[in-house]
């Protein structure tokens, strides 16, 4: 059984943007917001802002506004973040670092707990108060911890047959910073977040406005 | 004057995952490939292959396939690779180091070449080689070594000011990886990492799939 309506790709695409927007608002001590002042602040139309609350059921009362923050915890709740995801990182190099030291992990109900590296000078090295694991004990770990997620901060090369690895030993899903399609079974989510692709949309965007000056 | 042809968003949005694979493939030695070979290792069509590819001109023979090495670099050049891009990190963070570091930046023309941050407990320190300069120093950096990109890794709450000083200063566009919308003029790209988003993502798929089930 499924609670929720069926929701586009689109309008998911838009809550995380909604989210932070309210929960801006509610730190500013806004108890209530029109669609209208919403849409002008994220520079939206009201209507899309009306059409898209609809489909969770309204949220709001005409002429009253919404109710910021019943709004910032619907939509919090949609987006499963009353839940806890258990979370390790696989690749203790810098960028693994970098998300180890992530703040936001804990404020969206993600709860890292533990980070892997191949590397032996790595091994025992301490990353935001955890020390880093051999591979040697990855499978063990997911299995005996209830993982749900996977960080994937390692080399392309890598990342397929390690990927291979989780999905056998129980991860539900991977947050993939390696540069490399990683094929899953149904039912395993993959998020990517291609670096180097991003980089490249920014020179396409350079040279093609240089070229048209 | 334009010298290439107008390109939808969906294609130039494919063209960097067509580079990797064909990167791929040149490294492994492969001088020629068919839409219909290059179709399966990337689970895509090979109609569509030849549609995207089509649209630069070709660049393959009826019957003998595509040459890889021609096609990468064709493609490389079409998203602006084969130009000098001059970069600064602005945010000397974990994440600005991490980025720091990333090895991928002068592979595809992007020359590093400044990092700040406001924090005095971090200016001089060393990062990836390069000395971690005050905040006081930006514009001048900016003007002087006519740098085209900044990549933002501040907090959002200075994500807005910085980049109008960026803008000013005649930054041409931000690799934006502060959780902030940057409203800047007609003429400057954002290209936004929206980290928090791509989380939401994922729990969003992990909480509708455990409500399937």
């Amino acid at each position: 059984m499924q609670d929720e309506p069926k929701i586009s790709q689109a309008v998911i695409d838009r809550l995380p943007r909604y989210l932070r927007y309210l929960g801006d608002l509610r730190d500013q001590g806004v108890e209530r917001i029109s669609s209208r002042d919403l849409s002008l602040l994220m520079h939206s139309t009201a209507s899309q802002i009306r059409q898209d609350f609809n489909l969770f059921g309204g949220f709001g009362q005409q002429g009253y506004g919404y109710n910021v923050d019943h709004l910032y915890s619907e939509i919090g709740r949609i987006l499963g973040l009353d839940k806890e995801h258990r979370l390790i990182i696989v690749g203790a190099g810098h960028l693994g670092q970098a998300l180890a030291n992530y703040a936001n992990f804990e404020k969206r109900g993600f709860v890292f707990l533990g980070i892997f590296d191949r590397d032996p000078a790595l091994s025992g090295k301490t990353v935001a108060d955890m020390k880093v694991r051999p591979m040697e004990e990855l499978v063990g770990f997911v299995t005996e911890n209830d993982i749900d997620i996977a960080v994937l901060t390692i080399p392309k090369t890598a990342a397929v047959p390690v990927s291979e690895i989780l999905v056998n030993a129980g991860i539900k899903a991977i947050w993939n910073f390696a540069h490399a399609d990683l094929p899953v079974p149904p039912g395993i989510m993959v998020e990517n977040v291609h670096l180097t692709d991003s980089l490249m949309h920014l020179s396409y965007s350079l040279a093609s406005s240089a070229g048209k000056e």
